[in-house]
């Protein structure tokens, strides 16, 4: 059989669809779907990413199918992302697709991963496999958006969370901020904190809401490490947050006070000690570090002043907003910009998404003017 | 022909929709549409509501039937709102049609007109035409929400506009606010001030703005009322406003100044005379003073302090928000309320809709709790 251009969208478009289910439990490695196809045209075996150091999309795929009895020998293989060709915490995905006899391979983009960046192509090419890369690229690089910003700029995609009323009030003067929205909202919120790479949080939040930023209200495969930008180690070793079981911590410091950095370390953080030149934590070195710790996507849930730290130093690149359908008046905003004596001084966004949840709306926007990668 | 309730559903629908194209025109007039079908089941006339004093929906319609050697007799007469019983500034519509022969009303809603209130009904069905009262009552209503907001509770169904940031901010520190929002959202904002019964501001904006605040980006056949709310009678003779030719303006104060008055009256405006227990307008009373004056909706483009009030006084339905992708930080917010202490002191609201205008978001809430009528 001819497979058509427009076949192949459509077995891009399910092999996506399993790329984006696996998005729960694969950080650090990029949420990859496989979908393989006979010369009929029939669906013979699926895969999504496993969590790490298990088997990746196309050997689930390959498993599948041969579980089904499904010879793969000449069929066509969709997979979301370049299959790799290197020996990482599993073996080479392109060796197995070759030796598997499979006659075609539909990429829907390069691995941006340097250690792939075409070899897998090239190696299946070898093998005498057709290649194309294309289909569903656009879609594929969004389900992968943090692996993507970390192999090309070294850093994870920031993604800054916060829950407002519609005139941007996030806290009342008294501090009262639980709930401002519904039930339905934390949930969804829960569920981006299950997909991120890391949390991180400010010791201002730590200090005044004793939260344990942990996945709760969403199903985990497991819990994100959390990381706390805490200038002078003042996290207190019997915060809440410590009782989460299996969790890494991270704590980011501007100075080292040894007594303290020895308590933190006894429940089990890991301390940088990352100063800039203003006696704070230097947040986009910090970034740095994380890339190199492999988280892909960091959701941000912090109060006001390291929200606007944050976007002052351009560490963000997506807003999520859960806008509560209510007027506060006076009360902490979502960000400490300003004053600013012009609009254009302002943090430029453009909207991405919008949604319904429960009774509030989820807005997505992304800062203007990041780096392209 | 037997007409099936699908198909009175979707000439209904027709007739909608020329009901909202008359929307621009025909304050403080309720928009209708009418759409006349002959026994095959063509479409033989239409017609929308004409401008105050001219032709109602029904006459519009009967005539291009005429115009186009249609016979009525025996037909099905589609009209979004009951056919009016009296003698208002035109004939009654119910006898007109009686008069046609026309076989079949079917109205969306009855008019909630106490003048009407169901005697157009009985007027056909007493001249022998069969009256059925339902198809796309829901959306007749939302069409005409001002008219039976007057009709139901003496007022006008009262709109507040306002342009603001992500973060809630309507200006900066230092005032500047031309333009947070986009040419688009600012267009969008002149077609909802051409619908309105009447527009009204603040004495403050007045003063800091000196604005038009007429219908300047969409077209119109009228201009709305300006309507002020002025304690002192403080409008400058010499203020902009005053050079938008043919419009009405109506200055509510809360104290007489005979010679300010004076001023005000010769350059035509109407100045009341309304004040509360604490020596400002009485907004409650200003509200019933607008509905006599026959305003259906009311268009509040005011500043953050009489915002606040309005919606403190719960004198306000619904919340038409231009949200830019933007961040401000500090400056003025949506309106004055609080500080509160629980964040169940706020203004509760509902969605109700939302869409991108340009770069920005139209949300548009309705506030919670209000009266239903």
């Amino acid at each position: 059989m001819d497979i058509t251009s427009e076949q192949d969208d459509r077995f891009m478009a399910q092999a996506l669809a399993l790329a984006e289910r696996a998005r729960w439990h694969c950080p650090p490695n990029p949420a990859v779907g496989c979908v393989i196809v006979d010369r009929p045209g029939q669906v013979i075996g699926q895969g999504q990413t496993q969590p790490v150091g298990q088997a990746h999309a196309e050997i689930m795929a390959l498993r599948d199918a041969a579980a089904c009895g499904h010879s793969v020998r000449g069929a066509t293989v969709y997979v979301t992302l370049e299959p790799c060709a290197h020996q990482g915490r599993t073996g080479p995905c392109c060796e197995a697709l070759a030796a598997a006899g499979v006659g075609r391979v539909v990429a829907a983009l390069e691995d941006p991963n340097p250690r792939v960046a075409g070899q897998g192509i090239a190696h299946l090419r070898a093998a005498g496999v057709q290649v194309d890369v294309g289909p569903g690229a656009a879609r594929a690089r969004e389900i992968n958006l943090g692996f993507f910003s970390r192999m090309a700029r070294g850093v994870p995609w920031v993604r800054l969370k916060v829950a407002s009323s519609l005139d941007g009030r996030t806290a009342l003067p008294n501090g009262a901020s639980q709930w401002i929205t519904s039930d339905q909202a934390r949930e969804d919120g829960h569920r981006w904190r299950a997909r991120a790479g890391a949390v991180l949080t400010g010791i201002g939040t730590v200090l005044e809401d004793d939260p344990l930023l942990n996945v709760r209200l969403a199903q985990a495969t497991r819990q994100p490490p959390l990381v706390i930008v805490d200038s002078r180690l003042q996290t207190p070793p019997d915060a809440r947050l410590w009782s989460v079981p299996d969790r890494e911590v991270v704590i980011y410091a501007a100075a080292t006070d040894d007594e303290r950095k020895r308590a933190l370390e006894a429940k089990g953080a890991i301390v940088v000690v990352q100063p800039n030149a203003h006696g704070k934590v230097d947040l986009a070195g910090m970034l740095c570090d994380l890339g190199r710790r492999e988280v892909n996507e960091l959701h941000v849930e912090a109060g006001f002043k390291l929200n606007g730290s944050l976007l002052r130093e351009r560490c963000v690149d997506e807003l999520l907003i859960y806008q509560a359908p209510s007027l506060l008046g006076e009360g902490s905003g979502i960000a400490a910009i300003g004053p600013l004596t012009a609009l254009s001084e302002g943090i430029a966004l453009q909207w991405y998404e919008m949604a319904q949840v429960g009774t509030d709306l989820r807005l997505i926007a992304r800062v203007s003017g990041r780096a392209t990668f």
